[in-house]
């Protein structure tokens, strides 16, 4: 059982559902702070647990039913839309006190299916989400600072208990993270905007130039305000699609408010209103650099 | 006179109008190839022609009567508003073989005031862009390096001459730059679609998350993606909005494809068409891959 009261919020038994880099990352940082004495490792991929087992992240590779019999704490890092399923699949054999969290990058879908998934017992489920990512993911990409002075998200549920809450938030902590708590529609919209929408108007953008007859001079002449705002672009379909799905009223939600703001901006040009325009503009500009000099990015 | 046949397009007298970033950045790069003997500047800002003698950039300060009398060329880099003014002024005491450029950021207005401006004269000003910029302005950030390996576009008009246009040509290619031409409103669409409608749709995101009732909240938890994609919309509000008034047509023209785009990828969202949804960021996704490996920029 895990002791909330530990400074580590030690869980003697981790089982992580999906051991690339973040499942990987938070059994490497807790076996680093001494926090776990055992991690067992679940994952559709055999080579993927071969090769987290080979890196020491994971002790041994385990079935669903086995890791609900035996661990004290269950990280998923899975798919949102795979949550339900596995959660079922624990269900029959998971212990009393178990504590279930997951590291979904959206929220509202996954209590849904922890409710569906898990009845009675939904209260050992505490749904969370690390905001950390890199580059590559997989096993081997996976390490003991990936959450250092990063937030993770928790949103928790009305039946989960304090000891649960403590419990799972220490972890998160011992691995270098700050624990922030709100609902999980304010998380969606949230998400949605600082994440979603940035990446789905960068695709836009850039479906638009792709699209356009003269495409060839037009990314001929792309410089250095077109590579920062289309980077993102470049990012997997499969995973911004499945988010998209998942999260989709918030983002749509968000696209009809930056809409509201495209319309305002455009009838000042439309109308060549420079004092409007500028003001506008002026707003933008100090809202990035206040966020710039705060935030420590550029 | 300027000798186009001179491997180095030589201008005996350059003067130029504007001795900020673009202007002063020209006269360096002209003077330490050797093309240019003397260099006169003109400018509004006491202070700025002052640093721009103190750094070697011009030799004299001198009205725009002088430059127009004394240049064999003169470059214009001023506020694209300001074209028509200077060349009237410039006009009455133009020489008949001295040959002007400039280096606004649209063409097609620029064109007309040059026009309006000089006439039957206009053949002696061949319209261009060097698409090259810094982070800061001004003489002190002026350097002999700036156009190397960057784009000079020039939209040349009927009525300049063949040598004209060379010897044009010839001055940007003895800055480092690759010169080429397109018509004025072909490059005023472009120039819209790969850099100012970045810039407008940029700031008009950051207009709206900071406009949010919870926009603290979200400013906390954005991370690299949003870092990236806002950059741009820190740029100087009143550069940018005379940008835009001067480009005005384009722009929305531009933004109205950009708006067909987004419904494009809203109803695949809407609809929770996956594969239309994929299909849609995958064509981004490969577009801005491909982008990256040809330009060399990430």
């Amino acid at each position: 059982m895990i002791d909330p009261h530990h400074r580590n919020g030690a869980a003697p038994v981790l089982a992580v559902v999906g051991v690339g880099l973040i499942g990987g990352s938070f059994a490497a940082a807790l076996r680093s702070a001494g926090a776990v004495e055992r991690v067992l490792g679940v994952g559709r991929s055999r080579r993927s647990l071969q090769e987290a087992q080979e890196l020491g992240l994971i002790d041994a590779a385990v079935s669903l039913e086995q890791a609900a019999a035996e661990a004290d704490c269950i990280l998923l890092s899975v798919p949102v839309g795979t949550t339900q399923p596995v959660l079922e699949a624990l269900r029959p054999h998971l212990r009393d006190d178990t504590l279930i969290t997951d590291a979904g990058s959206t929220k509202v879908n996954v209590v849904q299916a922890a409710r569906a998934a898990l009845g009675e017992r939904v209260g050992q489920f505490i749904p969370g989400h690390p905001i950390a990512g890199a580059e590559k993911g997989g096993p081997a990409a996976a390490s003991a600072e990936l959450y250092q002075g990063r937030t993770t998200i928790l949103t928790p549920l009305d039946e989960n208990s304090v000891e649960g809450r403590l419990a799972i938030t220490r972890l998160w902590e011992t691995c270098g993270a700050r624990v922030i708590t709100m609902e999980p529609d304010v998380h969606d919209v949230v998400l949605a905007s600082v994440s979603h929408v940035p990446h789905l108007l960068s695709s836009v953008y850039m479906w638009q130039v792709a699209a356009a007859e003269n495409s060839d001079l037009r990314m001929e002449l792309a410089g250095s305000g077109f590579r920062d705002f289309t980077r993102i672009a470049a990012g997997s379909p499969e995973m911004w699609r499945d988010i998209f799905l998942a999260n989709r009223d918030a983002v749509l939600s968000e696209i009809a408010e930056v809409r509201a703001a495209l319309d305002r901006a455009e009838q000042a040009l439309q109308a060549e209103d420079a004092d409007k325009l500028q003001d506008f503009l002026e707003r933008a500009a100090l809202a990035r650099r206040f966020w710039a000099s705060r935030s420590g990015l550029n």
